[in-house]
C-alpha cells in the first residue's frame, strides 16, 4: 500500500543555485531532496559533477550507485535476457504487426519490444518510459540500431500522452509490459483502462490480450526453513512467526517447492475485451492433491499475448535468468494435509496488489 | 549511503488523540507518520485496531504487513534456521563460557544466541534489541523456554545500554550478531567500538574474535545474464548497461559463479584487539586462476568466531536457508581474463560500506 515511487514536491528546490554540497551529510541530503521531488536526474548528475573533479569520492560514488538503483531497478537486465518473455512477446507482435498498422506501448525500457515492432514491419512505433534517464537511453539504443525513423521514444508516463501532441493520431496496437511479479504491482489496471480510452483506435488489438495471477497450494522442506520457524538448537522459537511478514519473494530457483494443489487463476484480466478493471475479493476453494505439510499459497503469472501464444513463469519450470520472482502468501501456521483436503482460500486485489489467506475459520473439510 | 531506518522526527505526531483514520490513503499518511517517527508499533497497533473491527480492511491488512517488513526484514526466519550459522555461534561460546562469566550481547533477535549463552552455563546473559516489537517477542521467546531468570532483553540500541542501570557490571563476555551481508551494513563497527569501551571488562573476550569481507573474481554464463546485456533478438542494447547499477545481491544459490582467482580478503577486522576501526581504501592486485569472461568481483563473509571456530559462507558452497546473500559488484564492462593476468581492484570502506571496483586505467597487466 506504501509507494516507493518518487513524488512531485509541492515546493520548489532551487538547489542548482546552491553551491555544490561538499560532505557526505550534505550531499546526502541533497540526493534525497531532489529524489523526492521526482529529480533523480540532478541528483545523477551532481554526483557526476562532483566525481569528475574527486574521482575517489566515496560519497559521491555511492550516491550515484543509490540513485540508479532508485530509477534503475534491478530486473531490467535480466527481463532482457530473458529469452522466453521475448519471444512470446515476439511472437505475439509477429502475429498481430502488419505495415499499415501503428503502434503504441506503454513501458519502453530498453526499447527493445518497440524495436522488435518496428523490425515486424510496423509503420510507426511510438513507445513511453516514465523514467526520464532510462527514456534517454532507449533513444540512444534505437538510434544505435538504426530504427530512429521508425521508432519514437516519449519520455513520460502514458497518462501524460496526448493525441495530436506526442501520438499523431489513435494507434492501431496496444502493447504493454508493465506487469510486476503480482501482476499488478505498476498499476498496469489504470494505464490500461486510460490508454483503451484515449490512446486505442476503437477495436484496436492489445497485446498481451490478457493476463492471469496464478496461485497452488505450497510445500516442501526446504521452502519451509525459509518462511517459518520452529525450534533451533532445542529452543522454541515458534513466537517469532506471529511478527515474520506473511508475504515474501522468493528470488531463489532452486527451493524446489512442492506444488500441493492444481494450479488456479484467481484472477484473470482481459485486457482485449475489458474496458475497466475493479478491485475484486472472492473465497476459492482448492484441493489438495497430495500429502504434506502446507505453508501457503505461491503466486505467480500467466499472460496470453494473443490466442496461441503464452508466457508462464510456472514454479515448477526453474528458470536461469528471471525478472519476475515468485510470491508466497503464508499461512499463519503451516497445515497438515492430505490429498483430498480443501483449503478455503480468501483472495483480494485492490488494484495495485494481490492478498492470499487462509479463510478466518477455514476448518479443514475433508 | 543512504539508510532506510526510522529516525525520531522532531514534532511530535499526537495521532492517538485523532479519530481513526478511515480511508485507505488517511490510513496511509498516518501509518507513514508513525513510522517515519520511529513509533512502528503504534502504526501495527493502529492496524490491528481497524482489523479488530473490520477483519476484511485491505488497507489495514496491507497496512499491517508493510509495517512489519519495514520493522522485521525477511532475514529472520531463515537466519534462525541456518544451522552452520548457529552451530559456529554455539561452539564459539561453548569455548568461552563458564559458569562465573557475565555475557553482554549486541542483537537479540529471538533470544537464540542469549539462550544459547545461558543453556552453556553463563551466570548472567544481557542481551539488547533495538526493534522494540523484536524484543517483547524475545522476552516471550525467552520465558517460553523458561531462561528469563538467566536472560533480560533489553528494548533499546546498545548505545544506549547503561552500566549500572540495564547492567549491573561491565561484561566479561561480548558476543554480537549484527553482520550485513556485506558484513558493515549494520553499523558493527561503531558498536563494537563503543560496547568495548563502555560495556566490556577490560581484556574481555568479544566473540565473533574477527571477521573479513572476502572478495574473489568471478565469471560464469548464467550469472552473467542476470548482470550484463549484451544482444537480444539481434538488437544491440549494450548502452543500457552504462545506467545498470554496478552492485547486486545475489539472493539465488542456483547461478554456479564461476571465481576466477583465490579468494582475498579485502578487509579484516580484529574485534578481539583492536579499539577503533577506521576507514580505509587500497588498491588490491588479483590474479586471475582461469581464463574466461569476468563480470567483476564477488563478495562473501568470513566470521572467526574463536581460534578454529570459523563460518564463512563461501560462493562454492549453494546454502538452502541463508540469511546473508553474495553481492557482485559488476565491472563496467566484462574483462576477457586469461590465468595469470592480474586485475587491481580499488577497495574502500567508509565504516558501513564496501566498495569494489576496476582501478582506473587498469589495463591488463600479463
Amino acid at each position: 500500500m506504501i509507494s516507493t515511487t518518487p513524488h512531485p514536491a509541492t515546493g520548489s528546490i532551487k538547489l542548482a543555485n546552491k553551491p555544490t554540497p561538499t560532505g557526505p551529510d550534505e550531499l546526502k541530503k541533497a540526493i534525497l531532496s531532489l529524489l523526492a521531488s521526482g529529480r533523480g536526474d540532478e541528483a545523477l548528475a551532481l554526483c557526476n559533477s562532483i566525481l569528475k573533479h574527486e574521482p575517489d569520492n566515496l560519497a559521491a560514488k555511492q550516491g550515484a550507485e543509490w540513485v540508479l538503483t532508485q530509477l534503475v531497478p534491478l530486473w531490467h537486465v535480466p527481463m532482457m535476457n530473458e529469452y522466453e518473455r521475448n519471444k512470446a512477446f515476439h511472437d505475439g507482435m509477429a502475429a498481430l504487426i502488419t505495415p499499415d498498422k501503428v503502434v503504441f506501448e506503454i513501458g519502453a525500457g530498453s526499447g527493445l519490444l518497440a524495436m522488435m515492432a518496428a523490425k515486424l514491419g510496423a509503420k510507426k512505433v511510438v513507445t513511453c518510459e516514465a523514467v526520464s534517464l532510462i527514456a534517454e537511453t532507449a533513444r540512444q539504443i534505437v538510434e544505435r540500431n538504426g530504427l530512429h525513423s521508425q521508432v519514437t521514444v516519449l519520455a513520460k508516463p502514458s497518462s501524460e500522452v496526448r493525441i495530436g501532441v506526442d501520438l499523431p493520431a489513435k494507434a492501431d496496437i496496444l502493447v504493454h509490459e508493465v506487469f510486476s511479479s503480482e501482476l499488478l504491482g505498476e498499476h498496469v489496471l489504470p494505464s490500461i483502462e486510460d490508454a483503451k480510452a484515449r490512446l486505442l483506435k476503437p477495436g484496436g488489438a492489445v497485446l498481451p490480450a490478457a493476463a492471469g495471477v496464478m496461485i497452488a497450494l505450497v510445500g516442501g522442506d526446504t521452502l519451509g526453513k525459509n518462511l517459518y520457524v520452529d525450534e533451533s538448537f532445542g529452543f522454541d522459537l515458534r513466537a517469532f512467526n506471529a511478527i515474520n511478514p506473511r508475504k515474501r519473494p522468493i528470488y531463489r530457483e532452486d527451493l524446489a517447492p512442492t506444488l500441493m494443489s492444481d494450479a488456479v487463476e484467481a484472477f484473470q484480466f482481459d485486457f482485449q475485451n475489458d474496458s475497466s478493471f475493479p478491485a475484486a475479493q472472492k473465497t476459492i476453494d482448492i484441493t489438495s492433491t497430495q500429502a504434506g505439510l502446507c505453508y501457503g499459497v505461491i503466486q505467480w503469472i500467466r499472460v496470453d499475448m494473443v490466442e496461441g501464444v503464452r508466457f508462464e513463469n510456472h514454479p515448477g519450470q526453474p528458470r536461469a535468468v528471471s525478472n519476475w520472482q515468485h510470491t508466497i502468501y503464508s499461512f499463519m501456521e503451516p497445515v497438515q494435509l492430505v490429498a483430498g483436503d480443501v483449503l478455503a482460500i480468501n483472495a483480494t486485489h485492490d488494484r495495485t496488489r494481490p492478498w492470499f489467506e487462509l479463510a478466518q475459520a477455514a476448518a479443514l473439510r475433508q
